[in-house]
This record gives C-alpha cells, sequence and structure tokens, in this order.
C-alpha cells in the first residue's frame, strides 16, 4: 500500500497493478506479477527491485551541455534537514506506489552534504533516522548503500586512489559514515563504484601504488563494517571509464582479479551494470557469466546503453532479447547472490513529466519480467539445456572424462590424436539456438 | 652480413645501415642504430627485433573481400619440403639484410601442413634441421614459437576450448609437435594465442567448461615442455575479438586473471600486442603497465590499428607518441622478461612491391628507437621522474606511509579527516605533463 | 513448388510452410505468411524476399584467420560452366524450397571469372542462358545484379576509383558485362557497391579526382544501361568501411550528396544494409529514413551486426525490435522504390550442416514478417500515429503553419518571442514511446 | 602588448614568447612563431589562433560526475554587467599574453542570459560595448560568434528543430541578438552549432519536418544578417552525436549535403572540429579534405579527442603527426576560407592552476606550428608532391584524359579493355608514404 508522506508528490497516480499483456493501460504492467511463481519463486524474490534515489529522486537532467530540466517538487526546502525528509517521502511514495519491495542510495543522495564532516554525518543520521520510520511503516527494505566519493572537488584526482593521502583519508571518514548509515538501515549490501578511481593521463600516474592504496582501502572498510556487525555483501560494480579516461574497475574480470589481489574474495561481488558491460564491449550476458563462472554474480543495476552513443546513456531497460539472454544465465546459475535489480537508470533529459518516472520503470520490470517468463519457458519446454549438454557430451565419459579430471598428459593428448586425426565436423548450430530464443520471445 | 639461399629473393636491396635521421635514403635507418648505449644496454639488446614468419613471408594480402595480392617468390616449388626451404631462406636473407637478431614462427607457416599428424609432424622436423643450419650460419635466434590451433576448420569451434574432446586431443599434438621444434631450435619462449577459444555465441556455449578445458590443457603443455628441459618462458598473448566474437584472453588483466586461476603464475607472462590493446579500448602504455604491474610483462608484438576501423589492422607501428610513451613504461619497468619486439604486421593488401616489406620493417623499427630515445631523455634529462614522485610524495613519509605499511583502520582514517577536511585543491597538470613528452619528441 | 536439377542438394528438406507461431517445427516459417495481408499487401509483395548468391551459394566460411569450413556438394565440378549449372540448380532449389521470389548476384557469383575479359563474358552469357530456364520453369525472378569490381587482385586499389586508367577500364567492360546480364534476365535492379571505392591512407590519395571519376563512370553505366532498354533503379549500397579505411559511400547522407552531385539523382536510389548502418554509427531505421526523406528508399540488405565487434559480420537478422522500428519507417514512407529484402547475410563459420542456410533464413524472414505485423499494429491499432502528430501541431496552423509556408523572417520570429518567452515545457515522452513499441511485439 | 584591467588575472604570467624548440620555459612557445614566414604567410596568418570563450572563462570543469573545480577569479560579481566586464577583462588578458589575435563566443558565455529576451537582449548590448573599447584597446578581433541554443532547458527538444513553434521562434530572437552583437564587434564569421538538433529516438520524431524547418530558419538568419550590413561567413559545427543521441550535422558530408538543401551553398562553409571528426569514425585531415573538396573549407576547432573515450573530451591538441596530415590538406587546398583555428578545448577537470590554461593553449598552439612546418617542409624539399602526381597520371594524358573530360562511353571503356586485360600491378606505396612524413616530424 501506497506510504505517503505530508503531501502527495504523484498525484493522479495510484498503486501500479498487474493487468497482463492485453491490457492498453499504460499505468500497468503487462508482465512484472510480484506474486507470480517462476521456478520455484515468486518474480518479487527473484527481482528484489529497487529504485535507485540518485537518478530518480536527484537527477534533474543536466548533461555537459545544458543544466537540469526537471522541477522535482521534493527539492524545494531550503533547511536541508526538510529538504531530506521530503525526498525521503517522495521515496516512498514511488517505492510502494511502484510495488518494489528496496530503494537504493548514495549517502549525500539522502541529504546534502555539509562543509564539514562531523556535520555531514549529523545530516546523515538525522535522515536515517527518518528512513527508519519510513522502512518500518512501508516494509521497504534498503538493498544496499554507498558512498559518493566522485562528485565533491575534492575528489578530482580520484578517492582510494588520490595522490594525495588527504584525500584518501577523507573518502575513509566518508565511506564509515555511509557504512554506519547502511547497517542502521538494515541495509543487505554495500557497493563500491569507483568512479574517480582510474586515471586522466597514465604519464602523471603511478598506477601500482594507486590501486595497492585502494586494495588496502577496501579492507579497512571492509574490517570496520564487519566489526560493527554487517553481515551482507560488498559489491564492486565494474565500468571501464567515464568519468575517468580509464577506470581501475574496467569489467568483471578485472574487477575479479583485483577482489583476489586485494584478498576480499570472501566478503566481495560484483554488481553489474548493463551499460557499463557495453561500455567495455561485452554484452550484458557475458559480464553476468564472468561474474557467475567465479560465484560472484552478487547484484545488478538494470539499464541500457545506446549503442550508437560512447558515453554511459543509463537508459531504462527495454530489450527484451537481450535480458532474456541475461536472465537465462541468472536462472541456470542460481541467482543473484545477496543482491536484487536496482534501476540505475534515468528519464531521458526531455522526458519532464513526473508520470514519466513512472513509465520507465513500468517498462524496465516489465521487461526484466517477460525476460525471466521467457528464460523459464526456455529451459522448462524447449530442448535447449539437452542441446546443450549433447554439445559437452564428449566430456562426460570415456577419455573427455579423464582429461577432465586431469588424468591425462599432453603426449597421452598426443597419442590419442594420432589415431583420431580426422574428427567429424559438428555444427555449432548458433542460427538454430537464436531461432529458439526467438520463439520464446 | 646477410645470409643469402641459393638465390636471391630480396634483389637489389643490400643490408639496410644506420644513417642518421638527415637522411633521405629510404632504404636505411635514421633511428634504429643497433650497437647504440641507451640506458645502459644496447639498442638491439632492448628491442630484439624479430621478422614475423606469417605475414612476411606467408601472408599474400587476402583479406574478406578478395584474395592475395602478393606474388612472393618464394612461394612456388610443389614439394613441401623445397619451398619450406626457399622460405627459409628467404626469411634468413630478410632478417639478416634488416640486421635483426630474432625471428617468430607458427608451426605451419614453417611448413604446409600435411593431411595427417604423423606427417605434418615428419615435415616439421625436416624444415627444423635446416633452420638450424640457417640459425648457425648467421647467428639468427628464434624468440618464439607457437601453434597455429586456428586456420584448420577442425578448429572451427575452437582447440583447447573445443566442445568436441576429439579436436582438443588434437590441438594437443600439434602443440606438442611445436613445442618440440621450439625446443630444438632453442626457441627462447614460447607464445599461445587463443585465436578460437572465445566463442561466436553464449547461447551455445558452457563458458566455465571451455576455460577450465583450457587451463588443463596449458598446464599439460608447460609440463612436458618443462620435461623436454625447456626453460624459457611462455606467454598469452592477449586479444578480445576476431576471429571469435569474444575470445577469453581478452586483455592484459583478463588474462593474467586466467593465468592464476590455472596456477600457471611462476611460468607464464604476457605478449602485448598494440593492436589487440586498442580493440580491447586500452592503449598500448596501459596494457604494458598492467603486465609490469603483475610482473608480467614479457614480450612485444609491435604493429598499430586503425582508430577509425574495428578490426585488426596490423598495420606497422609510425606512431612515435604512442611508442615513446609505452618506452617510458618499458625503461621504467625493467625492459621486457624473456621477449622482445616482434613486428606482428603486415604491408597493405596493396603494397605489392618486396621493397615495401623492407620499408614497413624500416619505419617500424625507427618508430621503436626513436621513441626510446625519447623516453630515455625525458628520464635522464627532464624533470618527469621528480614531478612524478612529488605527486605522490605524502605516501613516503607520516601518516601516509603509515597507511602504506598497514597500519592504520577506516577509524583512523576517519579521526585524521575530520581535523584534515579541507585539504589543498592540487591540480593534476597533465597538460604540463604532456607538453613536456612533446618537447623530447 | 520447388525447383530441382539433376541432383537434389538440400535432401531430407522440402519446402518451408507456415505453421504458425506455436508450431515447434525448426523449419517452418512462424511468422512469415507470404499470402497474408498486411496494410493492403500480400507479405509477400511487401518483402520480395531475395536469397543472396554470393553468401548462400559460394560463401564457404574463410575468413582472416583461417579457410572456408564448408562443404558445398554444388562446388565440385571442374568445368566452370558445368560448375555454374550446379550452382543455379542448387540456387533454385534453395530460392524454391523457401518460397521466395527472387534472387540476387555479383557476376563471378554466377560463374567463376576467367583468365580473359572476353572469355569472361563467354561464360557469363551461358549462365545467363541457363538461368533464363530456371527462372522460366520456377517464377523465381531477379531483383538485381551487379559486378563484383573488388575481389580480383587487379582491383586492390579501387575500381572506378583507381589512380591508373586501365583498372578503371577493365571495371567498366566488367560492369558492362553485369549489365548485360542483368537486363537479360530481366534484372528489376542495379547495384553499385563499391568495395574498394575509397582509400587505404589518405596520404597517397587524390580524393576528389577519385571522387570524379566515380560519378563521370556511373553516369556511363547509367547511359549504357538506358540505351539498352533497362528501365530499372540504380542503387548505391552505403557501407563506412572495411575492405577500404574509408569508403566514399559512408552512409545513406553521404550517398546522397554524391548522387546529386553526380547528377543521377532521377535513376539511382538506395540499398540499406543494417550492418554497414551499424559500422557507420547509425541505427538501420535512421538509414532508411534518411533514405525514404530523399525520396530514395530503394532496397534492404537483410542482415545484422554484432554490436561489440567492429566488422561486418553480416549475421541473419533475428532482432525484431530492431527491425519492428524499420518496418515503421517502411509502413509509414510508403515502402520500398523497387526493391526488397536481399538477405545478404551468411551463416556462422562453424555452422556447417546445410539445414543451416535454411534455419537461418527462416529465423530472418520470420523475424521481418513479425516486425511489419508490430509495425501495421501500431499503426492501425495504437495511438501512436495521433501521439506523434500531436507533437508536432504548432506547425499544422497558425503562425507555425505561416512559418512552414515561408511567409515569416526572423525579426517576426523574434517580435513573436519577445511575447511568448516563457514557453510551455513538453516532454518528450520517449519512455512512453518506447514502451507502446514494446506492447505490441 | 599584453591588454589588463582594473586587476590583473593571470598573475606571475606575462606574455609568452618564442623561444625556439630548445627551450626548457614551459611558459614559452617552442615552434609557434607569430611572424615566421611559411609558404607565402606568417604563421599567424596562417592560424588566426582565437580563444573560445566558453572552456577558457566560463567552463569550471563539471562533468556529468560532478561540479565544477575551478575558480576562476573573474566569476565572482554578483551584478551581471559588471561580471560580464570582469569576464572580458580575463579575456583581453589572456589573448594579449598568448599573443593571439582573435576570440570566439556563444552569446550567454559574454554575460549571464536574463529572464526575459528583452533583458538578455540589453545586457548582451552593454557587453558588446565594453568588448568593442576592449578591442580597440588591443587590437583583438572576434573571429566568431554565435548563440547557445542548446543550454537553457527550453532547448530540451530542440531548436530550430524543437517540435513547438514557440520554441523555435525563441531560438530565432537569440539567434537574432547574436548576429546583431556579431555584426557590432566586427566578427568575421558566424557559427551555427546544433547542438540539440537532431533526436533522442526518432521514435517520437519527423526528421524531415524537423531539418525543413532548420532549412527555413538558418535561411531567415542568413538574409537578416545580409540585410545588417554582415559580409562574411557563415559556418555549419558538423557533430555526429552529444548531447542527442543523433545530430543532424552528422560529418562534413552530411552537413555540405544539408546546406545545399537549403539552398545556402553560396552563404555557408565548414566549421570542422578534431574531436567531431574523431567521433564520426573519420580523422580530422578526412573531414578537412572532404569540405576543401566542396569549397567549404571554413574554419577550424582545434581539440583532440580520446581514442578508448567515446564522447567529446575537447582535449587541447598534441598529436603532432595528426596535425600534421591535416596541415597538408589546409597547404594543399589553399587554406581556410574566412576563418582560423579556435582552441575550443578544455583543460581537464583536475587541471586547476590557472596556469594550465596557459600551458595547455601553449601545448595547442606548438602542436599546429610544429605541423605546419613539417606539412611546409614536405611540400618543399621532399617528393611528396611529385610522388603523388605520378600516381595518377594516366589521367592526365591520353585515353585517361579522354576519360576525365567526358569524351567516352561505357562500351569505349570496354573496348579498351578488352584489348588491355593485364594491367600492371602497382604498389600503393603506403609504408613508404607514412616513412615520409614521419622524416619530417
Ligand atoms: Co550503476
Ligand atoms: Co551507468
Ligand atoms: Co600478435
Ligand atoms: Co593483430
Ligand atoms: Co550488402
Ligand atoms: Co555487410
Ligand atoms: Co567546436
Ligand atoms: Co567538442
Amino acid at each position: 500500500m501506497a506510504l505517503l508522506g505530508d503531501k502527495e508528490f504523484f498525484k493522479g497516480i495510484g498503486e501500479i497493478k498487474y493487468e497482463g499483456h492485453e491490457s492498453d493501460n499504460p499505468l500497468a504492467f503487462k508482465y512484472y506479477n510480484p506474486e507470480q511463481m517462476i521456478a520455484g519463486k515468486t518474480m518479487r524474490d527473484h527481482f528484489k527491485f529497487a529504485m535507485a534515489y540518485w537518478h530518480t529522486l536527484c537527477g534533474t537532467g543536466g548533461d555537459p551541455f545544458g543544466p537540469g530540466t526537471k522541477k522535482f517538487p521534493w527539492i524545494t526546502a531550503k533547511d536541508p534537514i526538510e529538504a531530506a525528509r521530503d525526498k525521503a517521502d517522495a521515496a516512498f511514495e514511488f517505492v510502494t506506489k511502484m510495488g518494489f519491495g528496496y530503494y537504493c542510495f548514495h549517502d549525500f543522495d539522502l541529504v546534502d552534504e555539509a562543509t564539514t564532516l562531523v556535520e555531514s554525518e549529523k545530516r546523515v543520521l538525522k535522515t536515517v533516522e527518518y528512513l527508519q520510520e519510513k522502512q518500518k511503516a512501508s516494509g521497504v527494505k534498503l538493498l544496499w548503500g554507498t558512498a559518493n566519493c566522485f562528485s565533491n572537488p575534492k575528489y578530482m584526482n580520484g578517492a582510494a586512489s588520490n595522490p594525495d593521502f588527504n584525500v584518501l583519508a577523507i573518502a575513509g571518514a566518508q565511506v564509515k559514515i555511509a557504512l554506519d548509515a547502511t547497517i542502521a538501515l538494515g541495509g543487505e549490501n554495500y557497493v563500491f563504484w569507483g568512479g574517480r578511481e582510474g586515471y586522466m593521463s597514465l604519464l602523471n600516474t603511478d598506477m601500482k601504488l594507486e590501486q595497492d592504496n585502494i586494495g588496502r582501502f577496501l579492507n579497512m572498510a571492509k574490517d570496520y563494517a564487519r566489526s560493527q556487525g554487517f553481515e551482507g555483501t560488498f559489491f564492486i560494480e565494474p565500468k571501464p571509464m567515464e568519468p575517468t579516461k580509464h577506470q581501475y574497475d574496467f569489467d568483471a574480470a578485472t574487477s575479479i582479479k583485483s577482489i583476489r589481489e586485494y584478498g576480499l574474495e570472501n566478503d566481495f561481488k560484483l554488481n553489474i551494470e548493463v551499460n557499463h558491460a557495453t561500455l567495455a564491449q561485452h554484452t550484458f550476458q557475458h559480464e553476468l557469466q564472468v561474474a557467475a563462472n567465479a560465484g560472484m554474480l552478487g547484484s545488478i543495476d538494470a539499464n541500457r546503453g545506446d549503442y550508437q552513443n560512447g558515453w554511459d546513456t543509463d537508459q531504462f531497460p527495454n530489450n527484451v532479447t537481450e535480458t532474456a539472454e541475461a536472465m537465462l544465465v541468472l536462472l541456470r546459475s542460481g541467482g543473484l547472490q545477496g543482491g536484487g535489480i536496482n534501476f540505475d537508470a534515468k528519464t531521458r533529459r526531455n522526458s519532464t513529466d513526473l508520470e514519466d518516472i513512472f513509465l520507465a520503470h513500468i517498462g524496465g520490470a516489465d521487461t526484466f519480467a517477460r525476460a525471466l517468463l521467457v528464460a523459464d519457458a526456455i529451459i522448462r519446454k524447449s530442448p535447449y539445456e539437452r542441446l546443450l549438454n549433447e554439445r559437452y557430451a564428449s566430456f562426460q565419459s570415456g577419455i573427455g572424462a579423464d582429461f577432465v579430471s586431469g588424468r591425462l598428459s599432453l603426449t597421452d593428448l598426443s597419442d590419442y590424436a594420432v589415431s583420431h586425426d580426422n574428427p567429424d565436423q559438428i555444427s555449432g548450430k548458433q542460427e538454430m539456438f537464436e531461432n529458439l530464443l526467438n520463439q520464446y520471445i
């Protein structure tokens, strides 16, 4: 049930209901049916949809060529705490009207940063208290918190990778506040996205020292959080570039390498963002699979990029095919490890109606729901898994199985090959697999 | 001194000499002066320039839209062994006329593959004998050998990652032959480039099994080579894509991650190719730095890509600025670990004069030589290293050094920051660094 | 009804039938129902699906890293004319089994090129005679012909843009033969794709002379064809790059500019290829719209690229969303001007079953059919066109209409604006439009 | 001589002098020697270097992930006119200290926009008066003016392409003010860059109407300016994307097509920006050549992009090789038609010293100067032009010349070819041309 604050911000829009794919109602779900069971879980539990505080409540549409366009009625109060409460009211009104169960935030999404750390912490604490009430009243939970250590000009040379220890220490203080807030709100996870952890020019950069410092920093943050009783998962969110020319957490593989170098593999997993995957020249499903193979598929930032534009457009998901391939990976690898689906997406700068925010999230949720239905049907009804297994059958018995179990040497391979050097030509059947996917969409 | 075979293939072209940058002679080095000392070593020893058998002697210019254009006089004999000897004669004539010390090959660059493994091995062995003579006569050495496990249609679904064990075994046999040949020729290193180790579609792929199989395969190859007395280094050559839609050894970071997962970190390093770096959206110098940071900067495949074209153009190096940044990384990280500079580059399809092959290699060698001179001068004469050290000075003493040595906790950082939350704004001075580089070019 | 030659090449595969989207038969159409009426025409007439001789019958799967993999049973005869007839038999068997109405070819797809122009022309003429019989027997027609002026090493520096007049003249002779063949076969159109009309390096290129020469050449070809009674349309097929570093016909806009510069706007239109659009950083639908706006939307080469790979992958269409947006442009702009949908697409190198060719074309045809159904439903049933018109309503009456009709000056605009400088903020509603599209898929 | 205002903003930095390439002074030109004659003109006259008001004086470093970092001392006054005068003082201090002759602006770079058009115009007029004095006192001139019709939220759906006539009219009023200001300041040219003239989604866009409206709008602007006595050139500045998903003036070819469609070819030329060229997958030199071939090479926005990042990074030029190829085009095509070299470039967000602005412009000017010296030397001293002419010699006499003069038919080509169908194979010698370029750098 929708939880309103003192005033209703999204007037004229009630709770969004599932009406089925025959519905013409733009303000209804056509595929996302929260309580529908799929593969042993409700859709709600598969996805754990979350609203992103930053885009949805703070992002007024500014871009490098112009300021914000959106007149958000919850951004009007002069007093920072009052403004933070209005924003929280808008947040919970939105989340509950959408029927979502979660939200995510950066520290200074919640409340404007102050000029000192001490005062900033006070503001966060007060806002956290208010959010605790709203959570209790609504049942909505915190999927993850994070600290914004990239917007403030202080971080222009990086946060944990800053060449100046003083700035690194400030980042530490800020992460401590964000961890405290996340813990206080029962946050299920905590995210690190290293917006300016990278370099603008390799010429003026000591990459090794910077990355080692990040490793030290993350360990300190982890140790602190554990000492405060935090039992959730930490996520690294890879991104190849932007704002820096090169970000250290380029993609899933690079981030896994770093996590292991830092000795954090028992506490950290990945938060995969669609648009970050495509900026790194990978598909979304590729990045999910890489994470899953390492046991690190933690959470998803749902959005999409533009294949003709080379920056992070953070558009709402609407590509059913791409998402269906992703949901195949998700279902086959056992789902997300602790995380959920956070809509790290923004309406276009010229989408200025408040209603547009609802339409965008509905479109995104329906895309995931439809994709999950497709993936589940493929697994249950189609010959997909059988065909895939048959493709690798030679490793399941005989000498192939011996190979897998490590019982062969190069000489053994060679001996076998000499008497079997005319193998059958076996088609990869890619077009058949692709048609099969389309058949279920 | 040039080593000719029965006939001279590159008639009218003698040994290429260093004539200095005032020379107008297109067939002279303007910067590459082999015996010139730089940073304690001769240019010759810094680079260990190598000719790539495949492009230089086998690549006749075919592309997806047309067959080869180049009429190589060493590709005329019908008998495979005779043809292989002609090619070897051309190889050593070219290498010695260029004044290079090394060459590199794939197994079936040396001699045409036969229809059976047994017969192919015989051909390779005979060719190796001939090459042993040529090496002895010329002093030219083998920088590295490798097996071509991607061209033969058998490998259309991969080699060590093939879904069919039979094909994997054949790849094993082929690698064994190539290792034997490399060892017999005193090869200093051995390379794995996984041309079809990747996938065309994730839909029909078991990525985890395929990668695990590659790991097993590489371990078997390493164990075999060590048992045969090979003491050189193994290299993985990363490439993000092409011919497959996605190659598993996407970039340096991804390959390092895999090497460690397979437990091969004591035996394997990286062979970084310029064009593969740029296809992966990295700079060449970035990839070198990543490898160096892991102690895995083994060797270089020198070429360049086209920034407007999205495939591996393998053009000869000619970008002094890019190469100078690379040589800065090289000199500052202690040089290549075992490898050299192999010209994995081809003249354009419409560069059909035999002379063009010389011009191209001269341009490439001069680019590296000039870049090394620039990098050395920057290190010796300019304030570059001092400026870079100053940028990170806060970590060299006091609380910053405490941080580096692991003596601080997140709370310590926070405590320090609270009383130091107004740090100096320190310019990154990127334009100054860039001007400094240009000043030395 | 399927037209077989002396032997059946695609044994075990009969005519492909429409079975509806509930069918599990991989060898049936699920959406392409040739006689179904949509927007006043049958699907068959909307699309005029054509088989591409080159990929389907000649493309054995070679790529820059390996030779062909596919063993086509129609490529076995040693005699070129006998081989050409076998290939023609395979072509008509395939087209008629698919139920398509058209095919397309390059001259030397039909029959192997000879060593002289005179002999090549004889071969083409003989093959044309055979094709005339096959066309008559089957009712299958020629959508368009073209000359391959890019594969032969002669064209390595270009054809009509070659720096050597002699090569340009040879290209002229070849185009004359191809035009004669196209006319003799009742070809409905003729295509120019300038595979090597561009440059590898601007340094050695006189771009202006090369482009002017192309203009002269195209006019000569047009004049000749018209003098021979050809009444069809000529198409330019844009592509930004590959094989050359830069192709002159970069995209639709560039090609339209050239067509007008050459004075060919009454005879030439465009053949838009999906993968060429995306290589040029455009969407397929963008290129269609640009062509339609100029009255030059002639024909389509149907395929798709890979968004992570930067070369022409020519995969079969399977993206329903992308194609639905394209079909919206097609239906709203009045359809193709003379051309059809040619499957300029190839099965993957490792798709080696003959069956795969059928599966791929079925998937492609179904993608277009489903997309057309979606686009038609959006136009007929949804508020799409009304919403779009409302967005531009201010130009349909009053001062906005005065502007459109050219009755205003800048001063008029300024005068109006001074008293109307606080316009309503009107959302672009992009997410709503996107959801609407998804609702109909 | 430096022209200071009431206070000196760039204290400690005097006039930048030419000291030659042996100088170690970071605040001296090493190649840009304004009065040095090259190819018949001074460097000063070749380049007409201009400062860009927006980046240099207004761009404080904000990006999509954080606000500005730069504390510009000329942005402090509260009164808009006083602030505008401070900014003008800083502008002329900078330009005169650099020894440049020109500046460029958008209307609201000069002075903050007011809330009404009437008040905005008043502010611009007052600022123009002040600039007239500064120009007179310094001799510095206005290279071009332009109107910023993309930042104000009003333009979120476009300016001249806006679906709402009201917004289009406001853009007209704004362009009128900017034209008046440009004329009053003796501006030599006027630029149109259509930042939001394009689309975010083709789904909600009537591309044809929008482009036709732009055509009408540009004609009105041109007619008005001519009626006010403006005799300079109008420039279109192409850019493929950003901020919109697709900009209508994608590249040089597309813009030339539009200029001709609008009937503006006698009044409009192009302003080519380096980074816009590379975003469109072209080289800078390609875009210059395309413009020159159409007689429309008007002006240059000098900067550079990052080849690994897909957005407009607007970095300062520092690539001597790229710029040398550009200067070859410039010198060989007769130079810029009316325009100059405007540094449309910004120091990095973390380059926060005021000195960095000088260093960056010095590096940029030196890059162009060195490149011009290289290009001039190649033309004068090397065999470059002879080699290029020889490549096309077959069109200068005999039947090739007949072809060029239009005296041949396709049949003539064919007849010639039949008896000349074995042409010489002529190498393109690309590597030789590339080495030659490097020899002169
Ligand atoms: Co994200
Ligand atoms: Co993002
Ligand atoms: Co290589
Ligand atoms: Co390569
Ligand atoms: Co095509
Ligand atoms: Co294509
Ligand atoms: Co610009
Ligand atoms: Co720009």
